[in-house]
């Protein structure tokens, strides 16, 4: 759905939808599966190329071949997620689209066991993590620019909108309330998040100046 | 300043201000400022309970014996910072003393070496570390609430504001992009978050029901 995370449904990361078969897309998507599992059973620190070798069912040099290391394989887990057709939600308004979003966000940062959370954690351990962590929220974000330009195409904000700023002012109190400062989890945080947004955004928090040239 | 770290000055964290004098208060500084030494120039993964009583010129089982682990240091860091006379800046309105806040957070999240950061994502390694960390947000935060009982009292906001909320509005941005997505930094973005935040509580996103009992 979000950042981090390619569904509601797909906390842990689902299968690559367009898996194109054939033993090495099977072998990838075995390690990919146990790498999770083991990530959600054990967190970081318990997490071995040894480990995910035995749980996927392939031999332990296959692991250090392809993936190097813990890093190289929390990376392709990270990359693998995007490989999906995951939308944002459309629901007829920004506030609602934003709402919805949040709270997928919301239901993934908060799930049990804690993969993304343990992802992001992971990305403070792994600089190859970090890499593939900021290609997937990267992704996500630029999938989400649609909520924003549906709302400019409905006449609900100006047709120059800063999308993405828009867009992390929504998700960044979730983030901020969840990772960082762990609070428990408010029911009532992904709405608020969505309409403080949309009513800064109706404010012009994000209108962009016109045209570069009118300058 | 603000949620992690003790003042626009106090990056590394400060002497603590009010320091009582003595032998153990002076050790007790001299192996903080050794954790942060470390920790800037090391790192999480550099950082040991040796190296910080070599540094420190301490006995290494006074380190043991005090603070037991790295994640007792580090803790210890982190509550020390919050023994300062810190205030948030007051600079005439709402929308400016958020964006002076978040120009402080700005400054200690970007700064060389960055301390404030390794202690972040220090608390993704220590349980002990998360538990200062938390204690630390929740200390700045409170102090913070004073910007938004000024915003009341001049009229800027209703009686009724969840001051909290806002000010995480305001301030999560920074952290999301600087922490999380480890966006380049913008200098705009202290001022812009700031101004989103005071346009959406002019549109009553904080605003509270104005008493429990009139429902």
């Amino acid at each position: 759905m979000t950042p981090t995370d390619p569904g509601p449904e797909a906390t842990p990361p689902p299968p690559t939808r367009r898996r194109p078969g054939g033993r090495t897309a099977r072998i990838r998507q075995q390690v990919l599966d146990a790498v999770v599992a083991e990530l959600g059973e054990h967190g970081y620190d318990g997490l071995t190329t040894d480990a995910v070798a035995a749980r996927a069912g392939v031999h332990r040099t296959t692991v250090y071949r392809r993936w190097g290391d813990v890093g190289g394989l929390l990376a392709d887990v990270l990359d693998a997620a995007s490989d999906d057709d995951w939308q944002p939600p459309d629901t007829g308004s920004l506030e609602s689209d934003l709402a919805a979003l949040n709270q997928e966000i919301h239901t993934a940062l908060t799930a049990q066991p804690p993969i993304m959370a343990a992802l992001i954690a992971a990305s403070f351990r792994s600089e190859k993590a970090a890499e593939a962590q900021q290609r997937l929220w990267e992704d996500r974000y630029a999938r989400c620019e649609i909520i924003v330009s549906r709302a400019v195409r409905h006449g609900e904000l100006p047709p120059h909108t800063d999308a993405r700023q828009l867009l992390i002012a929504a998700t960044a109190p979730l983030y901020h309330q969840l990772v960082l400062l762990r609070t428990t989890s408010d029911p009532q945080l992904p709405g608020h998040a969505a309409r403080t947004a949309a009513l800064a955004a109706a404010a012009g928090a994000f209108a962009e100046p016109p045209s570069a040239c009118s300058v």
